[in-house]
């Protein structure tokens, strides 16, 4: 198993798996991404709210690599332990006018810069409790949010040629920003070409389910990532995860996602995922795994800004199973 | 403060704002409610599932009540505190032929009859910390539900004369199959007519955001709620609340919700409904709390199931505002 790195400048702006791998690596193998912000570097700890109006949105949510991971192939999956995540001293939030859950009641643009304050810990058992470190929102107010960082991209090229945006989420990740995928998460990927060139981008700082505003607390980000790739997970066909508890480091859960541009579908098929995850994986049968989604599983919204495709998910806590 | 008790047989099947009180009470007082299950007794712990194909739709979904709760006017807000929630020995869970997110993809009917073993402290601190008990879903396989009891229906008689339908969720509440609604979490409901006639219904032991299968742990129970009258927040107007960290005792949420049959705008309105509630009780202008919103807000979807109405919530951290 070797460490690997790849560089600021090793990013692309589309999903597109004809674009050359920046690196290879080999299944059980750790690779550290150092990653701009989704500005790609164009809003800086100085800028101001006129930095908005003269963005290239052409040149937005760059993505970190492709990397070659060996012996994955299409209907595989590729597996992604996240092992440490390290935002930048600051960020940013923005309204960027035409984008986010209520862009038509929030037409001006506005931009907020953050310090982040964090605890220098970005792979210990601290940062996998969920406490990196915080943001004051108002200080004055006292209000204060905990940092809990986060790649918002993480996806594989997709098995169709050509040139995919890498603003939406697909059923082979990218843009999904859920918040859960913080540092002792665990992230499965649907394997759509050999190889599965993976990249990832995007930090956030901090972000809730939903992405409201259509931006997280964005942030250059340093992440490390170990990719294994597995043969037995068919119904892995959108992004499933482990995670812990985002508000308190003792529980766990399982995430199934429904990736698509209808919320209803994209919601019935988080649940459906569940459903096949729990018939492979705890023996369930159809309607068993249905009414245990029922009484124990949480949807969530995890993105809801990134169109045309959403991302939902059910969260089912770990500790029901007793015995896995 | 008075003690009152509204019993099981003082129930009705409709939120209609001609049906006279079953009970009167001053702001401040506590009603104990006793309240058969929402198949209103069709479903018993001998049942199986040819039960399902003779319910009586028509009796389905009761709730107890109306209470009339002096000096409550329109525009005014009542809190609801949940004082304790204490089930039966038993509950069920079943796929109803139609009814459900997967409705097309379960035909069959099925049904499960739960044995619920609670820790007998029903109001207690082991209560609010969501320890209740649990219930075996598979004692072979190892897995086991936690109980979190609370009542899928609560809400007041909606200001439009006539009879609505127990079933979909409403601005004032009903049928809004809130999870988070257990002991020690706060309801806050929109009046919409003199006296707010509260009711009350559909016990559920445990269930998952969403209630994906149609149903939870359907089980009688007794509640006991606290009514307070209150004029300074006319910003309720869909359901808000707090509540414990379902899964984690330690954490309360804010939560506002957007009730309708568009996913996208109930959405929508959940955020709206944040935004308003940051402006009013922390001073935030509509850009800070949307900002906030997106990076500390979590989007869950409370209840998919109801036709037509969908009910979605945003939840925010409470320990976020270190000074309230």
């Amino acid at each position: 198993m070797s460490i690997h790195t790849v560089k600021r400048v090793q990013c692309h702006l589309a999903w597109d798996n004809s674009i050359p791998p920046a690196l290879h690596v080999q299944s059980g193998d750790t690779v550290t991404f150092d990653c701009l912000d989704a500005s790609n570097g164009q809003i800086t700890p100085a800028s101001t709210r006129s930095a908005l109006a003269s963005l290239v949105f052409a040149q937005l949510d760059q993505v970190n690599g492709p990397v070659h991971v060996a012996g994955a192939a299409p209907g595989d999956t590729l597996r992604v332990d996240v092992l440490a995540a390290d935002p930048a001293p600051w960020g940013w939030t923005a309204c960027i006018p035409g984008f986010g859950l209520l862009a038509d009641e929030f037409p001006e643009p506005a931009l907020k810069i953050w310090a982040l304050h964090t605890h220098g810990d970005a792979q210990g058992e601290r940062a996998r409790q969920g406490e990196y470190g915080y943001a004051w929102f108002d200080e004055e107010r006292g209000i204060r949010v905990p940092l809990r960082p986060f790649a918002g991209e993480m996806g594989v090229a997709p098995a169709e040629p050509g040139a995919f945006s890498t603003i939406p989420p697909y059923r082979t990740g990218g843009n999904i920003d859920t918040r859960h995928l913080s540092v002792g998460s665990t992230l499965y990927l649907p394997v759509g070409v050999e190889g599965a060139l993976f990249s990832i981008g995007d930090g956030h700082a901090a972000q809730g389910d939903g992405e409201v505003c259509g931006t997280a607390i964005e942030t250059p980000m340093k992440v490390t990532v170990r990719f294994t790739v597995l043969k037995d997970k068919p119904y892995v066909t959108t992004p499933h995860f482990t995670a812990p508890n985002p508000h308190a480091g003792a529980e766990e859960f399982y995430g199934t996602t429904g990736v698509g541009p209808d919320i209803r579908e994209a919601t019935r098929d988080a649940v459906r995922n569940m459903i096949a995850f729990l018939g492979k994986e705890h023996g369930l049968d159809r309607v068993q795994a249905y009414m245990l989604c029922s009484v124990a599983g949480d949807l969530r919204m995890h993105e809801v800004v990134d169109m045309p495709n959403y991302v939902i998910g059910m969260m089912l806590p770990k500790s029901i199973f007793l015995r896995s």
